[in-house]
């Protein structure tokens, strides 16, 4: 099993990374600078670097499955939010549906069901988002989309919730925590095409996905 | 039959509303501001008043078709052009699919085919065309997507071609020429789904069309 992660030098891509190799799994590391990864172990990692606003098919090449975090950020502009978050998400379905992997994890956001339930700035942000998984949905892959809360940068409590919480304050999330989470569901045997909100919670991941 | 016109205040949408009102057509003009068209003549018209970026589907009421000819223009900001050109297109196709128009005709872009064929700023306005043609596409409705090249103010010939000119200079077209197009696809009888590009030409539409 070879695992292609897409934006691996971005917060969460980079956790997801490190923890997968010190598992012992094969990752290959999609990002547009390699000197980012320089202080991760070499042993199972191969870097390739290629910008997603480029042709970067290649990277899936012998790849099993594909975690997508790469994100423009909701604080970039949005011409970046139509070209990596919604753009380089559709190329990267259409890439593994021709290498026919058999799996697809989208690191999604919460809010992306819905963006017309929210009036704010970053709804145009979660129009990109939408349209990406659904183009994923509708894509015939198997896959799985997590749709994190308000991400922080606590450490990995292991420990999460999926019904979103009432007030917003704890709709709240650890990228560690969104971390492990990929980790788990990239490491399991079998998945089945599921979409969730995750956030900071009490409970094991166990309790959501087996 | 009636058409709805969706964006009838822009330079097409207009030109449009007013030819199919000379011809005797009903037509519903959604517009976010209905003083842009007081100089119609009101036989035949209904003017609706509705931001896109709110709830306009009851403007889809016994509408027989759409003509979508909003847009946020190249030239505006990229969270416009996600939230008009791309979300407002995909929630038209949505409305339209829920009242069963018979037909959608959907003003797109020359080069929305393949968005990354071209490096320019104008990308991230290609790739929202190209998701909401696709969405259209894949939605069950019967849809003409007209491509028209770039657009000019001259007055219209009533004479086009569709191969695009090898010349990225003759790869042009009157926005009246494209309004004279649309005026025709609406009022025909028998429609059936395509995607063309649209030039000015030496050729009358019905060469391409019927």
């Amino acid at each position: 099993m070879k695992t292609l992660i897409i934006g691996a030098s971005g917060q969460i891509g980079k956790m997801t990374t490190a923890k997968l190799l010190a598992q012992g799994h094969e990752v290959v590391a999609l990002v547009r600078d390699k000197s980012k990864l320089s202080d991760l172990p070499q042993q199972g990692l191969t870097i390739i670097e290629q910008d997603l606003e480029n042709d970067f098919s290649a990277a899936f090449d012998n790849c099993t499955q594909v975690i997508f975090a790469a994100g423009s950020g909701a604080s970039t502009g949005a011409d970046k939010t139509l070209l990596i978050d919604l753009w380089a998400a559709k190329r990267a379905v259409d890439f593994a549906k021709d290498h026919k992997l058999a799996h697809f994890i989208m690191v999604s956001s919460i809010g992306a069901d819905a963006p017309d339930n929210i009036e704010s700035s970053i709804k145009p942000y979660l129009v990109a988002k939408h349209m990406a998984d659904e183009q994923l949905i509708n894509s015939g892959l198997d896959y799985t989309i997590v749709r994190p809360g308000t991400l922080l940068n606590e450490p990995a409590t292991k420990k999460y919730r999926i019904k979103r919480p009432e007030s917003r304050q704890d709709a709240v999330i650890s990228r560690e925590n969104v971390a492990e989470a990929l980790v788990y569901i990239a490491g399991k045997d079998s998945k089945t095409s599921q979409v969730f909100e995750l956030f900071d919670g009490p409970e094991p991941i166990t309790s959501f996905i087996d």
